[in-house]
């Protein structure tokens, strides 16, 4: 750390609006707020198999999505920062929960694990490519809001995937 | 707890498939597995003013979005598996980060809080209400992998609002 330096800090808001009238359909509008805010329109739905009626996508989807998009943004800023050359890359997820409950009362849910696959790509070193991913999972705004542990990294190093 | 009726169990895979290919598109499409399964293309951007170009919402839109309507989807299923009459009711959500860095040095970021104000409208009791919120919290595959203490949930009595 460059101590001749000061820390900066910075805010980041999102605030939502959700507004549901009868089954499964959530009409959500988000907002950016602080620096170049802008509003978006994210409803969602449950497929008709789960009674809904497919209108929009899963609120989970939104959510795996958010997830690795997140991770994905800050490798490709991180890199820059870092003098990483990374060109194309792909991040594929799996994210995975299980749930339990008694006859029809409400079930209670729980993650298992958010598998993240990372593939570079490029002629970066494999120690460069750890510390670009090391700088993205402090960075990422979503991971930083898991509990600890359930996030887990694999990097493609040749043709393998090793853990990161 | 009913002691007559098993426990069962069942698990969520959602897995997602990211691209990017230069700036900070991210070509995501998200696959939900098992029952009725779905896939669905939900690409992120930042916007022009973040280095980006803007041509799709930004990550933690969709972080913000799948938070909220996955508790109110929640609130929903389980208002109706308690028997608490929920007609139109309304969730409000405030994400509320901050990163800190030195220099051009890759950013931390931390969440400060995530604030929900549900108004479940209607002439169920207050009791009912919290009954529901209570399941919901439970059952939200997002909100039970974040770390403890960050949602904060707020419900609608009267004319206040109350810390639930």
């Amino acid at each position: 750390m460059d101590t001749h330096q000061p820390e900066t800090r910075f805010e980041v808001i999102f605030d939502v609006e959700g507004r549901n009238t009868a089954k499964f359909r959530n009409d959500i509008v988000v907002h950016k707020r602080f620096r170049h805010p802008v509003s978006v329109e994210l409803p969602t739905d449950e497929g008709a198999g789960h009674g809904g009626d497919g209108t929009a996508p899963y609120p989970l989807a939104y959510f795996a999505a958010g997830l690795t998009a997140c991770i994905m943004t800050q490798l490709r800023a991180f890199s820059r920062r870092l003098n990483v050359p990374v060109a194309e890359f792909t991040v594929n997820t799996r994210c995975h929960w299980e749930a339990r409950q008694v006859g029809n009362a409400p079930y209670e849910s729980a993650p298992i694990a958010f598998t993240m696959d990372i593939d570079l790509g490029g002629d970066a070193s494999e120690a460069d490519k750890r510390r670009v991913i090391a700088a993205a999972e402090k960075g990422c705004f979503v991971e930083t809001a898991l509990k600890p542990g359930i996030v887990k990294h694999r990097l493609k190093v040749g043709d393998n995937w090793v853990e990161v």
